[in-house]
């Protein structure tokens, strides 16, 4: 089995990936610009290409397996793969997603961080019984989650062991008992004028681009706070900036945008609008789902893959076949 | 019915008290320092006193109800009351305790500010495909919760929703499924030995007093991080500035201390050792149970105990009777 690490966002699944992998294999990492000798070849000759990027001007593959080491394939151009390729992706990120979303939202409550500092200060500002240093409870709140995947339920299950009251707006039905409200996608601006905060979970697809814009801002609580762990590009980032700048909503804590480090730009600004000037808004750079445990799991889900593939079997977490009849 | 609230500390719990008695009050708010007049006579003549301090130098009272709108009572001299006074403590801090032991080990794991500072300047160090910015995850560590009441029992629901490893020890016998282990509270060193995290939840009393001491800080793991959020006293002083000053555990996260504000000192550091000067803590200021809704659930308690000692009907949260025959 010819096995292919394409990219440096690959090449962290690599360590340990060899170890699961029940039969011979001849693994090579290649580079994203593919401009070293023979890495060419070596993609288009592949049996198996672990990536998370295929558009135009890479070469034709051969591969009957491209399997992503991670969640959104929407850096994988379908068209331009044999239609031999089976295209796979990647969860295990969804506790590392519920853990940033958690400690994001808990840190507005319980200031650490300050408490500290005024302490060694001989500050008790925070102090029980001191009226100015009272907090508020997380608790309390309520939360509305877009999407009800990995992710979406994840962040739900401890929501509700923190007390807070759940919605949940999914495109099919929901039946999970504890939530406080379930809606179709249709319904979402009945479930965003309910909520404190709002969690977007959706990958970005064609039916997904866009969903949270204008009209949702509007139906939120004056005090709402926004969080995007799904894709940038599923909330309109005019009617983003414009909620946050005119304050239209509370807060936004954005972990994915629309602007992305690139080979010529490696630190841009992570939006098309200045957010980095507004001080109700968490930039957060694409790190939700980024931890040690993500990583062990999607390695696993790469080479169970791998093993399936070679025994026959069928694969995990296949999202499509290419559609380039070659 | 009569009813002082006595010093600085339960005046926090006076708004919106009124409005839940069901007969005739008169309601007065004292000092602390019982320096203006008439405070003295209002105290030693009150059928309720709502307070957390009743100690010598102090009036006789005549009161038929001591309600704490605390939980600890070491504050209170059980020998100065009467027989016929009974003494009452209230909870409702143990969603706030929660949140603050969550958030600040969160905070360990997921580095918000430091990542909003950074993306703010263009910098996406914690980035998703980037080695260096890779997170650690709470879920995959261990805790050993000290005490299985109010506090202990709370943090353990949200722990074990997050996928931790839930070791408790106690000293009444424990049932409770999902959890990784149960110890006694003599047996405490076999479950430190086991864990990631040691938290103490333990009231002061005179078992409980330094029983986190030398040998329980040489019975954690080196990389250990141990949280107090019980009463300092349980922890022996000079063996935990020696734990963390040695690095012979990890690090610690201590909100409630040895040395507190006081008229003469309100703003002293809190330990008798210089904690202040170490790298490896995280002090707060006992901050951990001081929200807006630890305030209104506690107000509802010490309400609903003045109706039923009106109505006759047993108090909720007797912690004993005064010990003085007068």
């Amino acid at each position: 089995m010819k096995i292919v690490f394409f990219g440096k966002n690959a090449a962290n699944f690599h360590p340990g990936f060899q170890e699961l992998l029940e039969g011979p294999a001849e693994i090579a990492l290649i580079s994203d610009a593919l401009d070293q000798p023979g890495e060419a070849a070596l993609l288009a000759q592949a049996d198996v290409v672990i990536g998370v990027r295929y558009d135009a001007g890479m070469p034709p593959l051969s591969a009957r397996l491209f399997q992503l080491p991670a969640a959104g394939y929407d850096g994988v151009d379908f068209t331009r793969l044999p239609t031999t390729c089976a295209i796979c992706n990647a969860f295990g990120h969804e506790v590392a997603i519920a853990e940033y979303v958690m400690a994001s939202l808990l840190a507005r409550h319980v200031p650490i961080a300050d408490a500290d500092a005024r302490l060694r200060q001989g500050d008790w500002h925070y102090g029980s019984g001191g009226a100015n240093g009272l907090r508020t409870e997380l608790g309390s709140q309520s939360i509305g989650i877009i999407g009800h995947g990995h992710i979406g339920r994840t962040v739900a299950a401890r929501a509700l062991a923190f007390g807070m009251a759940v919605h949940v707006a999914n495109r099919s039905p929901v039946n999970v008992p504890g939530y406080a409200g379930v809606y179709g996608l249709g319904e979402l601006s009945d479930m965003l004028g309910r909520v404190d905060i709002v969690l977007n979970t959706l990958p970005l697809s064609p039916e997904t681009k866009g969903l949270v814009g204008q009209a949702a801002f509007a139906a939120m609580r004056p005090h709402a706070t926004f969080l995007n762990v799904g894709r940038g590009a599923v909330v309109d980032e005019a009617a983003l900036f414009e909620a946050l700048s005119s304050k239209r909503i509370g807060s936004a804590i954005i972990d994915t945008w629309y602007v992305y480090p690139s080979a010529d730009r490696p630190n841009p600004m992570p939006g098309n609008f200045p957010f980095e000037t507004l001080s109700n808004v968490t930039l957060t750079p694409h790190m939700s789902g980024w931890t040690d445990g993500t990583v062990r799991r999607r390695t696993q889900t790469c080479a169970e893959n791998v093993n399936r593939l070679a025994a026959g079997k069928p694969l995990l977490n296949s999202v499509g076949q290419g559609l380039d009849p070659q």
